[in-house]
């Protein structure tokens, strides 16, 4: 079972792919879609679309896991943060896969244990489960601790 | 010179083409595109970009104008319409359009005068201006005032 988790920001949206089989999580592929903040938002929607959308065609995940969001520093940045948002789902609905969405709370518990983590704590435990050594960012981390949050709940609870 | 103009909503799109030949404006097209608010919002987004991309390639307009978003309800609402807002602008940006943000208060200003003008006000003018009656709601009417209010300001700017 494939499983894609994306991190969309308004700058940088964040992606992975995370397998599971049996008890065994690997890292597929990850990283970031970075679009040039010079550059007018269509341009910019157009990108993640594109790259959202090429990663999915490649790997052929069956669910895409999404982090909910109920905050913002403003109106304006929550448009924003929509935006991004928009054109991720709809690439993912044009591949009829099925979408879930957690919490930041829930995806930390999932990964540290706690809902209080730091950036850096989720960072080293994700690369710690899913056993790689590589430079990432922190919304590229983000993407694969919302995976395997969704693969160790939603999956493990399905498949045992 | 075709002009579509886009309200961009949660649960409804309203969206309209108009041409300006000259010192006419004609409505060439003019609608709602109405999401099933029991779907889930990816499914939403993908009726959404599917309607408004076909109107696009219908009838091939060289600008689109949308309207700009400066407050929502609460960040919940601001991200919902975000998403909404994305669908749109990628449609628009897939096909190299070029695209043009008008505040509220600028678009009333250009149909009736005034920036606080009620809705029904806009409606009747934008029939008036626009030569036609026909029963519209309030989104398709928004779409049609935004494409008027293009038409009258940039283009009539850089034509004349």
């Amino acid at each position: 079972m494939k499983v894609m988790g994306i991190d969309p920001g308004t700058r940088f949206v964040g992606f992975s792919v995370v397998e599971k089989q049996g008890n065994r999580l690997s890292c597929i592929t990850s990283g970031v879609v970075r679009t040039n903040t010079k550059e007018p938002i269509p341009q910019r929607l157009r990108v993640i679309y594109r790259e959202i959308a090429a990663v999915i065609n490649e790997h052929e995940p069956q669910h895409v896991a999404v982090e909910k969001v109920f905050f913002g520093k403003n109106i304006q940045s929550a448009i924003k943060l929509g935006e991004g948002r928009g054109v991720v789902l709809l690439a993912a609905a044009q591949k009829d896969l099925d979408i879930f969405e957690y919490d930041a709370t829930k995806v930390k518990k999932s990964i540290v244990g706690g809902g209080r983590a730091h950036k850096s704590q989720i960072q080293f435990m994700v690369k710690k489960i899913l056993n790689i050594d590589k430079e990432m960012s922190d919304d590229e981390a983000d993407a694969l601790a919302i995976a395997v949050c969704h693969c160790q709940n939603y999956i493990a609870g399905i498949l045992q």
